[in-house]
This record gives structure tokens, sequence and C-alpha cells, in this order.
């Protein structure tokens, strides 16, 4: 009989959200007149903005007319989209980036799925603990872990530790990795990383010969003018960095698809027999290959994001979560919760009450104020005693949950 | 430094259409005035349907407005999408496939692409010769196959080689598979499989504990009643095959992007331990981790393929495609020209004149009637001596290229 990837058999029961959604639904069906809010997955709720939405209607009516009709496009995306992205998301920050260096892509969850593809069967892979899960999934079923040891972790596989003690930013890890997967502002303690931070994992890459793999999928979410928005803000970035970027969040494009990564033609890695290879050439090779670009219409829609009235209306849209972001913290904090995060990020991560345990606390909350989170355990152990609550909400659902939860544990 | 996947250095130059890129552009600038005609490439030419495009116009509307807007979808597809689906392609033909077995996807190339990861490293991969490269260039990424020969095919891979002599048909391979990869109406001959050879494949895999992956990409081509556009019309199919399709061929999607994949919850492959571990929960783990689902206008306008007027506007679209290829497949065979493929199928195969290489004629074309095809040699060794016409051309494009051809080989 065909053989399996043995490896698919080490992953743990299930990627995180599916089993909030499995319990959710049994809690809905147990108690049908529950007015569920559901602030858990960091899914958007706000339309997409009008000047994007005009867009879309004009590549979808280009579609539709022989002369302006689109076929394949490039597997790299169109350069009408590139050259904006390299313009506004990088030159404007000063950071340098060619239009050729920017893979458009379907999503961001795939881009750091895929890169490590790329990458050597027994690379040595450095996540954070609280950790996105597809990081780690994703290198697993690849092979590049051991067994699961039962408690939220693989063997093999290097963790840093995020925690109140080091501000929830990662150490720099005692085992010499090959690949680190960094992500700020963070999913899911909503962290964010100073220049300073950056430069020190910039530093570290080059010193070990490692990869950084920088996901700054939130970057709009940055209020604050010091933090960067981009590791290639920081000098030395493009010898050791790839950039994952999505319009999921900023534009509201969860339902719609389309992001995009960076990788700088300086970048290089190893083969065996010791010659240096283009990360950029390798990655070029998989995307065409695997890949066959985004839609048009999709990409049309995207362009527009960087037109003023799109810059204008995303930059609101931004502003709207936001505001939840700060509700929902300062509401949680007057009832008694201690809470990070929700500035810079629309995430706030909150410390149970009573070391309650992660679980237990979705559990609860649910039971009691018919609020939906995420328990931080399902991001790794260190997420334990530790729960997430997203700001993408509808502000009237927001104010509501915020208020049962403040009537359920507020003193 | 940071290792590559050293497989992927095994791979040949280049992707074929890239290459023909390549010398077009090259061609088209020592020759700014020479009027070129692509049929290389299958890329549709024709825009999409009117009730594809109304209802792709909606599905934006809808995430235009609060109360419609739609975020994350199933990653595996919308149910109203996956319905249509199992009903009009499946069950009205007497094949049975659950909605819940059908997986939409982005495109039949990412699909073909990716579905090897869930299987063993080092599974024997049995490919036609010619074909379709991105079968072979996954495997072979992925560590599946030894070094290029240096004549289009790798060592460690199983050919079956499909010629005039066995009427493209491939032979059951000599040595014993674990993935088989079949294309039917196929890309590059286009040649068609009855009800009895696949039914041969069936019970070779079944015999064999093989797992055919299907490629049925261009089903909607047939027009002969007795060939099955399915392969699950064949009996025990659902133990031993997966079938990849597309909208890019029928609908016009190739710019759009929406396709799916069938894998039947019947089909099993074994882990190393030797137990059997079901392929639909494997492919299931893989697409929900590093896939996010299709844009939601985009499954949105897939459905209204399966509307009243998307069935009818459809059929004309394929028709009009069949038409050219018809007048490709006659004019060629008036100037003297052996061709195959052209008839239930978009693509014709045409012997090169005088035993000419394929990358010679496709320069000698490209020289003497400014047409640009695919050359045969570029799907494989087998395929030198053959070359590839594309009928998704625009009709007036067609009709011209094959007068020029007719003038200059005609006798």
């Amino acid at each position: 009989m065909a053989r399996i990837n043995d490896h698919y058999l080490k992953l743990a029961a299930g990627y995180l959200f599916p089993e909030i959604g499995r319990r959710v639904r049994e809690y809905g069906e147990a108690h049908p007149d529950a007015n569920l809010i559901r602030l858990g997955i960091g899914d958007v709720t706000q339309p997409l903005p009008p000047a994007i939405v005009d867009a879309f209607h004009k590549g979808v009516d280009e579609m539709a007319q022989a002369a302006t009709f689109r076929g394949y496009g490039p597997e790299q995306g169109y350069e009408f989209l590139r050259l904006q992205i390299a313009e506004n998301d990088f030159e404007s920050r000063g950071a340098k980036v060619d239009p050729d260096e920017i893979f458009i892509s379907d999503g961001a969850k795939c881009d750091s799925g895929n890169i490590q593809e790329i990458f050597a069967a027994d690379s040595v892979v450095a996540v954070a603990d609280p950790v996105y899960p597809v990081y780690v999934d994703t290198n697993v079923m690849a092979g590049r872990s051991a067994e699961f040891d039962g408690n939220g972790r693989y063997r093999g596989m290097v963790y840093m530790e995020c925690t109140e003690e080091n501000g929830f930013l990662p150490d720099l890890p005692t085992e010499k990795p090959d690949l680190i997967y960094l992500c700020f502002p963070n999913n899911p303690t909503g962290t964010v990383a100073s220049a300073d931070v950056l430069a020190k994992w910039v530093a570290y890459a080059k010193d070990n010969d490692a990869v950084l793999l920088f996901d700054a999928a939130y970057e709009a979410f940055i209020s604050d003018s010091a933090i960067p928005h981009s590791i290639y803000e920081i000098d030395g970035a493009r010898e050791v960095a790839i950039e994952m970027r999505s319009f999921s969040k900023n534009a509201g494009f969860t339902g719609t698809r389309c992001a995009f990564m960076v990788i700088p033609k300086e970048l290089e890695a190893r083969a065996a027999d010791g010659s240096s290879v283009s990360l950029h050439s390798l990655w070029n090779r998989r995307h065409s290959t695997k890949f066959n670009g985004v839609s048009y219409p999709v990409q049309a829609a995207a362009a527009a994001v960087y037109s003023p009235e799109g810059k204008s209306q995303v930059r609101e849209l931004v502003g709207y979560y936001m505001e939840n972001a700060q509700i929902i913290r300062e509401g949680l904090k007057s009832a008694g919760f201690t809470v990070y995060g929700g500035v810079n990020a629309p995430y706030i991560w909150l410390k149970t009450p009573d070391g309650m345990g992660s679980w237990d606390f979705f559990d609860a909350l649910l039971d009691n104020t018919h609020v939906v989170g995420t328990p931080g355990s399902g991001f790794g152990p260190a997420g334990e005693g530790y729960f997430r609550l997203s700001a993408f909400g509808d502000r009237d659902a927001v104010e509501e949950a915020i208020s049962r939860i403040q009537e359920r544990y507020g003193s």
C-alpha cells in the first residue's frame, strides 16, 4: 500500500481553532438561547472599505471584456501591486525593498506555512512559546521535530519562552537554530519589538548563520512612532531576514485573501556542498511551481489599499479596531484583570483570574458571559494561565462582552 | 549558515513556460514588427461568462456591507459550492462524491503540486512521458528522485512512455510505483481514456496498493458521450483515486483562480507501523494548516458555473474553444501535418515535419509564421519530435495562425 508522510502522525490532536469551534458549537447546542460573542479567532468583522470595493468591482469588470480580460498572471504577482507595496510599505519608512523581491500570495498563513519547504529537512527551528501554531505544525509535517511531548511542545524544536518576566519578548535561544520565527506585533501576546530588540535579533542571526522568518502581519496596528513596522528598518536585516505581510487585518481581507512575502536578493543559505544559494531564487522556483498567482480582481482590490482614499479608509478601519482594543484593555483592567498587549496590536493578552488554567477559563468565561476567547495554552505551554481576546469584533459586541465580563468578574 | 533543501538543486534549468517566454521575448525584441500569435501556454483568452461576472459582483457587494461581510471561510470551501460540485459534476454522472470529500482550492496546479506532501518521502512516483511538469518538479523538490539525467528525466522516477505506437496511452509501469499521476483528457497530447482504460488503471492500483492522482482539469472538453469525465465513474475508484478539477479552462478562471480536489473517505495509505490511515483526514490537516480558503467572491463566482445560465454560457465557451481546436486540427492536416488530440481536448499534438527536433520546430515556426507553440520535448523526452498547440486563442488569431502555417508548410 502507498505510504503516508508519517510526520503527520506526530501532530497533536487538532489545530487550536477547530477545537474552539467544537466547544462553542456544543455549548451553543446545549444553550440555544445564549447570545454568544466571539472574540476568539482573529477574524475581522467590518466590511471592505469603499475604495477597495470599487477597485474590486473594476477588476471583475475587466474580466468581463475580451479587451481587458486577464488569464494567468505572473506567479509573483502583478507589478502594479508590487510597486505600491515597495514604495508605501518600505521605501516610505527608509527600508529598501525592490518590487521584484516581493511575492504576492493568497495569505500570510500560507506563506508562513510554505516557506520552510526551501530549507533542509534537518534544520533546527526556533519558535516563541506561546506561538502561532502554523509555524510549528508545518515544520512537524516536514519532519523537523521528534515526537509531541504531550504538553504542547515537540521534541527537537527550540522554544523561546515569552513570560511576564521577560516582557513577553523571547530570549535568545540557548541552542543554535537555523530558522527563527519571530512575530511582531505579536500574535498572541500583542507585544511589540523596539528597534533595539530587532537589532539584537539581526545581529544574532548574522553571528549564528540563522535565517529570521519575520511575521509582520499586524504592523498596521503600531501607533507608537518609535516602533519599526518592518525588519528591514534594521541595518543588516536584508542579509538575514524574510518578512511576511498581509492585507487580512489592516484592510479586512481575511475572506478576500491577499498577502505578500519579501525575500531580499542578498539573503543566502548553504547547500550540502558548502556553496551559497540565493533564497530568493529558490523561493521563486517553489512559488512558480506550486502556486499560480492571486486572483486578478483581488490584486486590483489590494492595490487600492495604497490609493489616497484607500489609505485613509484603511487608517479609519484600523482605528476602529484599536478603539475596540482600548475598550477591552481598559474594561478588563477596571474589572481587576492583569492585561498586556492591545496598544500597538489588536490582541489583548490577559492573565486568568486566580491562576486558573487557560481552558478552564475558556469554559468558565463561555458559561458565565457567553464570550468566546482563545486559551493561551493553545499557543504553547508558556501561554498556560493566559487568555487572548481579539479586538476585531463589532463595536456593540465588544462593549456588550466587556460589560458582561465586568459584571461577572468586577468587584 | 542555514541549509537549503538540496533537492531543489536537482531541478533542471527552468520550468518550460518561462523558457518559452524568454525565447519569445527575445524574438519580439529582435523583430519588433512581428505580429506574434501565442498558441503556446494553455491560457484562456475569452472573458468570464456574464452569469459568472454577475455572481462575482454580488460576492464583492456582500463584502462591502457589515451584514453580509465574510471573514475567514472554511478552509475546505463553502458548502454552497461543494454541494453544486457534488451534484453537477459527479452525481449527475452516476459517480458518488460527498460534498465533504471536496476541497476547494486556488488552482489545480497548486493541488497537483501539493498533494504529494501527505505521502512518504521515499514513495516511488510514476508519471507519463510526456507529462505536465508540475507533477515531476514537485516530487523532485520533495526528494522523490535522484539526479536529472540531462535528457528530460530524473533517475528514481518511473516514466510511462506515451507514443504513436500505444496511442499516447501510458502502458502499465514495469516497476511498481506508490503514486501514479494520470491526466485525461491529457495535457499535452489531447488523448482521452475510455472507461476500459480507466478500469485497467483502477484495477492495477488496487492490485499494487498504489494511489492514482487523476487530473481531470480538461474534462469539460469531452464531447464523446462514451468517455468518462471522472475517475469515480469507474467501480472501485473511490478506494484508489484522488481527482483534481479546475474552473480554469471550462469557465475561464486562469486569472480568477478556483479549483477543487476530491479525496474519497475510503481512500487509505499505510503508516510506517503498518496501520492504515485515511488520506482524507491527512489532506484535511494539510489543507487547513497551510491554506486558508479561496476568496469568497471567487467561490460565489464559481458557484454560478452551475446555475442554468452559467451552464449554458460555459457550454458556449467550451464550444468556442473546441471550434478553435477543429480549425487547428483540420488546418494542420490539410497542410500535411500528422495531428493528434483536439477532439475531446483543447490541445493539438502534432508531429514536427521531417522528424525535426521540437525546439528547432519551435524556433522555425516562430521565425516563419510568428506563431508560438510549445515544444513537445519540454514535457519529456518522449515528446521529442512533437509540438503542442492550444485551442484557447481568440478565433481571429487562431484562423490567422493556421492560414500562415498553411501558407508556409502546405504543399
